[in-house]
Formats: C-alpha cells, structure tokens, sequence
C-alpha cells in the first residue's frame, strides 16, 4: 500500500465494453447477436443491440458510445467515484465467431483491449503512487466448438504477455459442451499457471421455455442468468476441475449467482450419491472458499450471506471480504431517467456500506483492495 | 397453548407418501411415473419407482413401504423424535392422469388421506392436551391440463371439509400453461377464502439439457428442483397473483428454493422496465414476507439469511421465524447405510438448532409451533 493513500481506491471490476472492432462485427450481421440501425419515433436514427436469442422483440435495446467509447467510459467512472475499472467485452464474446477466425480475432481484440487501457489515463498520484492506470482489463479467449485447444492456450500466454490484461472474460458454453468439459483441462492448467483471473458470465440463462406468457427482460435476466453462472460452476465442482486446479482463480458474476443459497443442499445430494460423492476431494460447500465473487447482487443482506457461506470453505481466505470485488455491470441497467448517478451503481454501493458485520477496512477491501490485489498491483504475486 | 406441556411439539410438514390407491395408479403404468418390480443382483424381487422423465436410467430408485404403509411413516416419525406430520402425496401428484379422470382419482385420493390421518394415533395428552393427532394432510388438485376450472374448486371445498387435511399440495404446471395462468385465478380466491395452505412443490426442475454429461441426480435435484420453484413463484409474482390475494397462504418447498438470494437482483431487473414495475403493487423483496418457507435447506447460515430477507417484506410477520415450518422429505433421501437416524433430517434440524440469532423461542417455532398455529390447531384462525 502506498503511503500517500488520501483515501481507499474504488475499482470496478465488472464494467463491459464492445471495442469498436467488436461493434463493427455485431454490425455485420443479420442475426443475433447484432446491432442495427433505425430510425426511431421522433425521427432520428439509432443504433440499436440485440443480444439475446430469446428476446421478446427483435427491436433490442439502445447502444452508443457507453458500449465503445474509451471518453464515455472514464465519464461514468467519474461521475461513480471510480478510480479504476477492470473492462471486459460483454456478451456473447466471441460464441457466434467461425472457428477458424476466433483466435485471429480473440487476439486482435486483446491487442485493441491491452491499448484501450495503456493509452489511457493514470490515477492521480495524489490518490496512489504505483503509477496504476485507471482501465485494465479482462481478455478474450477463442472459446468457440470446432478450434484446436492449442489455440486457446496461445491467447491465455498472449493476454499474459499484455501489461494491462489482467485476466480473462468466459462465458459457459467452452467448446460447445459446457465448461466441465474434459477437453478445457489444458485451458484450466493454463489459467492456474499463469494467475490470471477467469471472470465467468453468464449470457444463454436457461431455455424461454421456463418464462411462459412472461414476456419482459425481467425472468431471463433476474433468473436466468444467475442460473446458468450456477449451473456452470457447479458442474465444474462436480468434474473435478476445483480439485485439479485448486489455484485456478475464478472470480463469478453476479455474487456467484445461486450457488451459495444451493450449496447445502448440493453437499447433502452429493452425500446421498456415492458415485459423485466418492470422486470430489471435498464437501461441495468447501469450494465456495475457493472463489471470488464480484459484488453484484444489490443487496446487503446477500452480501453478508455469501460471505458467510463462503467462510464454511476449508480454504477460507485470510479476510472475510477478501472474496468480493466491487462491480456495477456498465454499461448495463442504464436508468430509465437521465440522472447524475445510476440507480444499480448506488444501489450496489449501498449494499456494500451496509454490511452490518463488516469492518471499514472490510468494505475498503471489497471496495477496491481486493481487485488491486487480486487484478491490479503487479502481476506476480 | 396447552398449559401441560412437557416440551415443544416436533412437526414435519414436508413429508410424502404415495397412498396405496396412487402406488396402484403407478404401478398399471409403462410411462414415466411408474412403478414396476425387477429381480435384483440378490435375486430378489423388488419395486422400483422412476419418477423424473430426465433420470439418466430407467432403473429408477428402490420403493417400498416408507411410501404407503402408515406404520412405516409412525416408525420413522418415532425415530426422529417427530410428534406430528402433515403429510402431501409425492411429486408428481397427477399431472399424467387424464382430465375426466383426475377430479374423481383426487377426491377419492383426498377421502383416502383424510382416514390414513383421521384413524391414526393421537399424540400423547402428556405433550398436548388438545388432542391433535399425528398425522394431517396436504391433499390434491386435479390440477392438469384439460380440466374445467369449476372441478378444482369443488375439490379445494371438499379437502376444506374434510377434518384432518389442512392444506393442497401444488406442483408448478397448473393446467399446462403454469401458476401464473390467468385461467387460475378463481383457484387463488378459493385458496384464500378457504385459508387452506398451497404447499408449493417441484418436480421438473428444468431441461435436462442443463446438465451436460453429468449423469447422476444431483444437478436435477440440487439445483434444478429448487430453480423450478423459484421460477414458478415470481412468475405468480410477476402475475400479480399476491397483489390481488394477499391473504393467500403459499408454503415454497425447500426453504424457497432461490428466490431469497435472488429477490433484490429480481427487484433491480423489475426497477428497470417500467411495464413491469407499473404492474406491481410493491417493490419484489415485499413479496417474500407474504410467503411461507419450509426449513429443508440443510445449512444454519441458509435458514438465518432467509428469515433475513423475509423481514424485508412490508407484511413482516410477528416473529421472524414464523415463515418457517420444518421439514425432512421423508421418504426421499433416505441414508446410504443402516441407521437409526436419517442424516438428512439430522442435518436439517441440527440447521434449526444452529442459527446463531435465534432464540429458543424462534427455534421452537420452526420447530413446531409455527405449523401448529398455521396448520394444526384449528381450521379457524
């Protein structure tokens, strides 16, 4: 820690981006996901993304410069507070690319990310004195069915190699077959070798079967999305993956979606079957201490749930709070008003400051010591 | 409260039984549900029951007398300590029975439950000087696609007369289309009217594409059941099934399966779309405290953040724990190996025992007294 600290840095390590290069693949395409252009009631052409297969509409949602522009970015994190922020693409990555020009383009991407960072801004030495810039970022891994692994791992050592790339951004498709997927088992050692932090999200949530008559945004996403995040970790726990790679550093979305509130109940399934229970190393609620969580559930009680849930693993980190990193999810749920502030951001911000347990240097951690730590303050460590 | 007691009465209002008259219905069948008897290894012969379409055998799992013999049920309940059970026919009710069949198999089944519990044994005057017996019932809804809505509620009004049932147990389907089915709706006014309890169960869980090649039942179970509640609560929710019946009495299965972790991400989502929002009469976390939980989450800090979110609700009840009623599942998840005491039902009431800011009182509660307030003592309330 630096001396001359006037106050704890605040990071934000769940904030997207679609480099410009991204965008211009989105609108190249008739399907989603896709951006295209109309115009819109009062007259005016727009831009608008639709991202999600099971959309109710096919009309999308707004995008503009939030989603690409380096100067609308650092606005937000200005007008948040945010001294540094660890961007990543957002959904789907590269899910709807060729095999054969996935890795091309994951490393073409990583290059546009690892310079959208360098050439940006520094934090003020007022504010911390290692010289730290404010965007770093997670980078994209060729993870489409049909490519060659050794594919993969060459962008893992080429995202190492990028000072500013702090980690990588996955989805939970893999190749096709979800992460528990034998063939990834490189792609894992990889990760656990070098260190680098894998952001896993969520972006298919599970079939719009489950929604009925529900038409809104409201099911996939609430629901949805924390589901598949759930399901996808989970079936790494029950691969084995955790106990191969106990080192491998995952940080989920969204505060781990449901597996903390489920891991009991997993552990006690588990029990009963003794096939599954005779390959894992441990109970199902150890892994959780294992994890890292970005602090995106907008709400305290669930913050301290996690964190309390996450204590039960047998490699408990040395801080309670050590396991969450802030997050806000931008440029997503923008509000529906112009306002100064985004009502998810406060909202997200509240949950952390009323904790009733945590401790100021507990809050300070999840407010941005741990992502220093874990992301930003070097990359050895 | 009777003034003799020599301690708390012990009740279970998750417990199961296939009823002879169902067992037979699922014995004359070659579909999934089914029961059918094999030769085993040892050479003996022995029923086995598939339940789930997606079980990755059809060798299903060993059934026998925990399912239907009442002197199997009295025995488990002794050897757990249990006072009293309300007991529920297992999933899948009769969702695969045909619509000018199933209000006739429902109320014979419901007569059939009413005398299993009306000719059973009495608890002890030395406990309870009410002279409540041991056992009651959740009974069925011909609840299946094809059914004229009028048959459901003459059925709600007979399990209503019937002495010893004092609630319905409900998959999630309603009549195909789910419980946010606007067909539905005079089954809600006769569920609030009759100030029955809706015992909301799952059974589908969700896709079996989920799962990947993880074969065995722990993702169907652990997380698909508990998702297939979740989602078909919010849907009622997001229907605005609680706003137009507030007094509705709807118990979720497993502790609410995820929508205590999930309520101020669904709060957010539902913040964010005004057509949504404008349809609500709260903000989503409200709902929680109109709901009632059973305590089969296996886990301390599980059953202490439920009980917290649920205060969040403006309909808080008196006490914090009088969402909770205990519950084991009995006969599922019966032990690996002979032993007197089930550990899934050890592991849900040492949970019960454990939550730290509990009082004895509240414990007691979740124990006991909550279901006897809620279901037992009195169909007046």
């Amino acid at each position: 820690m630096a001396a001359s600290r006037l106050r704890p840095l605040l990071v934000d390590i769940h904030s997207h981006v679609y480099l410009p290069r991204y965008a211009s693949l989105l609108r190249a395409r008739k399907d989603v996901p896709r951006i295209f252009t109309r115009t819109n009631a009062a007259g005016e052409r727009e831009d608008r993304l639709v991202i999600l297969t099971d959309e109710p509409s096919d009309q999308g949602r707004p995008v503009g410069p939030q989603y690409w522009d380096r100067q609308a970015k650092l606005q937000f994190m200005d007008q948040h507070g945010i001294d540094c922020s660890v961007i990543s693409s957002a959904n789907p990555w590269l899910d709807f690319v060729a095999p054969v020009e996935a890795s091309e383009v994951a490393q073409q991407l990583n290059e546009d990310l690892e310079e959208f960072c360098s050439t940006g801004p520094t934090i003020s030495s007022e504010l911390d004195s290692r010289g730290l810039k404010r965007l770093y970022g997670f980078g994209l891994l060729p993870l489409v069915p049909g490519i060659p692994v050794s594919q993969i791992i060459e962008t893992v050592y080429q995202i190492q190699k990028l000072a500013h790339l702090r980690g990588v951004i996955i989805g939970t498709r893999g190749l096709g077959n979800g992460l528990d997927d034998a063939e990834l088992e490189p792609v894992w050692e990889a990760l656990e070798k070098t260190r680098l932090v894998a952001f896993m999200h969520p972006h298919y949530g599970i079939g719009k079967d489950a929604w009925g008559k529900e038409q809104s945004h409201v099911l996939p996403l609430a629901l949805g999305f924390p589901f598949e995040t759930t399901i996808a970790i989970t079936r790494m726990i029950l691969a084995g993956v955790l106990d191969r790679h106990p080192d491998i550093r995952i940080m989920l979305a969204h505060s781990g979606g449901v597996l903390p509130q489920l891991s009991s109940r997993l552990a006690s399934c588990i029990a009963h079957d003794p096939v599954v229970a005779s390959r894992l190393k441990y109970d199902a609620r150890a892994y959780l201490g294992m994890l890292y969580y970005d602090a995106v559930c907008y709400g305290s009680a669930e913050l301290a749930f996690v964190s309390e849930v996450a204590k039960r693993g047998h490699r408990r980190r040395a801080s309670q709070s050590l396991i969450f990193c802030r997050g806000t999810d931008h440029p997503f749920f923008p509000p529906l008003k112009e306002s100064s502030l985004w009502r998810s951001v406060v909202e997200n911000s509240e949950a952390i400051d009323n904790v009733p347990n945590w401790t100021q240097a507990q809050k300070d951690a999840v407010r941005g010591n741990n992502a220093i730590e874990l992301l930003i303050a070097g990359k050895e460590q």
